[in-house]
């Protein structure tokens, strides 16, 4: 579908839920991105899931976002139940403005949703020219290390830096194997998954994305893992006033509340303590880009370089749109 | 040996190389520290290299550390290759002062050099209520993703806060599979070293702690953990000032001139968006250590617990000195 066309209809659908014009405008833009850069797992496969949740009274689309200064660079945000994306981009717009203003920003926000991909914030912060650190937890996915139960989310590690280039440098990783999104996908179109990425509910190993959606997700590398996991809860749950401990609903499973996510948002200038920040990582990176390679690999690639050009390429395309997420787009319109 | 008589030595020695009284003991206190922590990597075994260090003048044992202010909460420190304690300490401090004034607090240090443990100084914020994010770089030992040449150090990512109990929780984990200071260890008893941590030069797979040195560490995560080392490199390299892409040199092998490590301190107060932190932390600790554990595990640790209990026990106990580091304590004392 042509993206002028989608827009059209994403924004109409968001309005009638009950959104105001600008705030569908935000939602439908963050996903049609998130198609563009193949992260569909935050992409149209969660529009439905955004609808009941709105229908339910779950997600507010009048929210009341309350903005408060702690200080120049500090800003606590309440989001009153928002949908994650119209919270998140008024907290980076934020964020930007404190870091341009003091040198660094530091903005937390609570009672927000799902708010799609970290890295899509970053990047508007590094095309101001900022270095950002956002964190944001996520329902139960992943076990702590020692347990045999899920508490942490997939709770993405996200830094986003200038590249001296017009790619930027963005790092959006999460603490698990796969991506949560990864294997909703694989599960609504019966797709297997890699193995040892996830366990079922009995603790065996499974390809099977249903068994591994009900069991428990695999961390990086063991205690470390669990480890950063924690910390981003910590980072966007306990300090931010938002849910934690596995506290966090998962948005396509439990009606029973607002999901209160928590996000937080770190942002700084480029240039507080060198001069010429830009030529210095645009020669860090080629640097590294000429180390000699493992046999196979063409290039050595910076985090985030392999989306922008997909994102190139498919922003000159049509967005493909699956049997099912048609279906979801007729009911919902 | 009993840690005061340690503690004489040290400072002797310190002091002898040309260190002021108060350097002696920063850098006595780091050491001490290391060994009762269990890090043994960071401790004493590094003694007679910070000596050739300050022997060839490659370090500066009588710097003139230049603190200039950036902003109320924002420091950048010159640490005229200083060993590495002394700026890092000067700089925690720093960073604590700029969060208690005003909420949050970043410290930037180049010129310094290897500093032992960043856990070592998140403690010293967490004492004071913050919360702390410290990154450095390191001298190459992984190979960034798709290369087959070291440049990335096991750059330790590493973060700190309250737990509301009087055992801090601080995550600080390299993003490599082991700590380089670990292998160094085994290499200096002749011990092996655990398989898939590391290749030897030409790229094979192995357990001899020598030849792994002379390799390539694994970073955790593949391509994951790969650009988490690089993130590092960049906060605390290309951002600071310092050396980066691989110019860190190493401290055992290289005397060419300084290392010119940089390190990044982030610091803010817990109290921000939330008055009841403490508690809330607390309860999130509580749920997580109350979850059904796996075959074989009694308890869930959190990040800093272990080695505080390391700490606890061994500091009841005298230190114990290796043949090798008694003889390296006869020779510089």
């Amino acid at each position: 579908m042509n993206k002028n066309n989608l827009e059209t209809i994403l924004i109409k659908i968001f309005k009638k839920k009950g959104l105001n014009a600008n705030h569908a405008k935000i939602c439908s833009n963050a996903l049609i991105n998130a198609e563009q850069v193949g992260a569909y797992g935050h992409g149209l496969s969660r529009l439905k899931m955004y609808c009941d949740r709105i229908e339910k009274k779950l997600i507010n689309p009048r929210p009341n976002i309350r903005i408060k200064k702690i200080s120049q660079s500090i800003t606590c945000i309440d989001a009153n139940n928002s949908i994650g994306f119209v919270a998140a981009d008024i907290a980076i717009k934020k964020a930007i403005q404190n870091a341009k203003k003091t040198g660094i920003g530091l903005v937390a926000i609570k009672n927000s949703g799902h708010y799609g991909l970290s890295g899509y914030y970053a990047e508007q912060a590094v095309k101001k020219n900022l270095i950002t650190m956002i964190y944001t937890n996520a329902p139960p996915a992943v076990a702590p290390y020692g347990s045999s139960k899920s508490l942490f989310g997939t709770n993405p590690i996200c830094f986003g830096t200038p590249s001296g280039s017009k790619i930027p440098f963005i790092l959006d990783t999460s603490i698990s194997m796969i991506n949560r999104g990864k294997i909703r996908v694989a599960a609504r179109n019966n797709k297997k998954i890699p193995v040892g990425v996830a366990l079922d509910k009995f603790g065996n190993p499974t390809t099977d994305a249903k068994k591994a959606l009900q069991g428990v997700q695999l961390p990086i590398a063991g205690f470390r893992g669990s480890g950063l996991a924690w910390m981003v809860d910590i980072l966007s749950g306990v300090l931010t006033g938002s849910n934690h401990a596995g506290r966090v609903k998962d948005p396509f499973d439990n009606f029973s509340g607002p999901q209160n996510i928590g996000h937080l948002f770190i942002t700084f200038k480029t240039n507080l303590f060198v001069k010429n920040f830009n030529s210095r990582i645009k020669e860090n990176i080629k640097i590294i880009k000429k180390l000699p390679k493992i046999r196979g690999v063409k290039k050595i690639m910076y985090p985030g370089e392999n989306k922008y050009i997909r994102y190139k390429m498919n922003s000159k395309k049509e967005i493909k749109i699956s049997q099912i997420i048609k279906k979801d787009l007729e009911i919902l319109k």
